[in-house]
């Protein structure tokens, strides 16, 4: 079987895959609405919030523009916090939709610093929302939301989060933390194929809900909100994909969710010391390591492309490149959702072999 | 098994869940490439088309709204012909976006009438497109879609069709019939689960895209064409879903469209013929009644929701209700894709034995 480890889609359980093949039923009848419920009651515990929780048919990019136009209005000031390309779309999205950005961009591979964070806000007093990303696939670093949030919410500011690639296999309480709207995806840490994705709603979005002006239709959350209340979604839902996710929440919970962040660092670590080993250096700054994608450098004489290509027609092993300006110069081991150490281990092997062929001389 | 006879979702063929429990893939590799060019070549098929057709992870209505986004401008004047549910939904998107729309409303059970969307267009030379709904799913009416582009040709308008429930089951040549934008679903004659929707894109409507002001990021079409000449999608797409209509369309290609639209004309005349046996009456135009969906009006004495909640819970077979004002006075029996005359007939007989229990004495 292909080992695949990318930081999305990844792979999943055969009881997840199996779900997948059940037949479709009417997502307007009972037994539908009672799935959706149990999703909805299930997502929250993982979420750890008494927030709604509202499911949409779309991948996490659909998520971030849900979470952008049903809390804005055009001409709004937000402040973007990036730290990578999946930072720069959530600008992106806003300035779309008539937002006045106001861009905080750090370099990629760093987190956030929090004490420029504080500076802006200092400056803009008329900043209505902060988007920042949580953990940064393109670049693996996890920000200090905890922090961010603090000083987010000392200035009474609604916080909207890219939590695509770290809800479900990274520490983020929700309600703790004050996050207002908070977006993942299932093809993520969810152990699920992709087509949906999840948005908690604090009652302050709820609030900005009301006054935002953006235009919304399909992402429409109030009208999503007011359908889950009879077990439903506005449109037809991706009903396989909800079936699937069912199953991979009891499982989850069944796992536990401290267990889960605990296999997740473990195999982090794992994979990080592997990566050393090898001679090879972290693109992230270590301290921000995300704990779901292992971003690696690549030496000079490594050649990335080669490298993938070699990994996976010869031994069926699937690695992430580089995006954008990092295409060539790093390449990204995904270790989120259905993991485990011997996955790593595979691909630790197997670079070792292959790290050579690609034009790098495996040092230690 | 369960008789799901909804207009969508429809019931899937084993062959096309067993496509749905594949493991993933990498959405950036060599092997989604192959599949996505493949399913695209055979939706080109099967639109009849050499126009573009793009492929977005979303529901049918995720498919209207891109159609309206990408082709048009807040200010634009559109008329929007609406015989239902789905055509006063085309006239709120459009809406919504900034549209001015002039709407053109029939009662619903029949079909438009070509002679006044002339009247209209004569009166409202600023009209930029029209928007029509080719089946109706809510009243199971067919337009005359052949007609309609005729007129709106002569006055060369854009023209953005809803063939949600149409397209694959239903004759529509998208080139002969000069469509610019026709979007389809997944759910209906594709034998396919939710989450894709289906556009084709004309040159002309090309053109209007240049132009289009309207916002749109995770629908916007240009971005998916760009992507799509890599055989990749700008978002991560509902790849199960994706294996699933490939193996479908396959699948459709051997059985080919021509006997895939002749069994729909025999089971929807067999439907319709089999109501009418039962002392029932169509709620449709007979005329214009859809060979996709047919609506049953409910005579005084019927209890629908009992009806439905009979045939559902002691046979096993699941109807539709009537949408907003249609609430108990409808009841609708779809078929479409993945339907036999052996689907019908069961649905036919138990209507035989449950319509007196639900208040209605069979008469002949």
């Amino acid at each position: 079987m292909t080992n695949l480890r990318i930081p999305g889609p990844t792979p999943c359980p055969d009881f997840v895959l199996k779900e997948m093949s059940r037949q479709m039923i009417n997502h307007r009848g009972p037994e539908f609405a009672q799935i959706l419920n149990d999703v909805t009651g299930n997502l929250k515990k993982i979420f750890r919030t008494k927030n709604d929780v509202i499911t949409l048919t779309a991948s996490g990019t659909g998520g971030l523009e849900a979470a952008v136009v049903n809390m804005l209005s055009p001409g709004d000031k937000v402040l973007v916090i990036s730290i990578g390309v999946f930072g720069d779309r959530f600008a992106s999205i806003a300035r779309t939709y008539g937002a006045e950005v106001i861009p905080l961009n750090f370099e990629w591979g760093k987190a956030a610093d929090v004490k420029e964070i504080r500076k802006v806000l200092d400056n803009n007093p008329a900043v209505k929302a902060v988007l920042v990303t949580h953990n940064e696939t393109s670049t693996g670093v996890t920000n200090d939301l905890e922090a961010i949030s603090k000083v987010v919410k000392e200035f009474d500011k609604l916080l909207l989060i890219d939590a695509v690639s770290s809800m479900s296999s990274i520490n983020l309480p929700v309600d703790d933390w004050n996050c207002d709207v908070v977006v993942s995806g299932s093809q993520k840490g969810w152990m699920v194929p992709p087509g949906l994705t999840m948005l908690s709603v604090s009652e302050k979005a709820w609030q900005a809900n009301t006054q935002a002006k953006m235009p919304r239709f399909y992402f429409d959350i109030a009208k999503a909100k007011s359908n889950l209340e009879k077990g439903q979604t506005p449109w037809t839902p991706a009903i396989s994909v909800v079936f699937a996710m069912d199953k991979a929440l009891k499982i989850m919970i069944e796992e536990g969710l401290e267990n889960i962040f605990a296999r997740h660092i473990r195999i982090a670590n794992m994979t990080r010391q592997g990566v050393k080993a090898l001679g090879l250096s972290l693109f992230a700054d270590e301290k921000y390591a995300s704990n779901t994608v292992t971003s690696v450098s690549a030496p000079e004489a490594l050649d990335v492309k080669k490298l993938l290509k070699l990994l996976r027609e010869e031994h069926d092993i699937v690695l992430g490149g580089g995006q954008l300006h990092l295409s060539g110069k790093i390449f990204r081991i995904g270790h989120l959702g259905f993991v485990s150490e011997e996955d790593i281990k595979e691909v630790l092997n197997k670079l070792r072999i292959v790290l050579p062929q690609a034009g790098f001389e495996v040092t230690k």
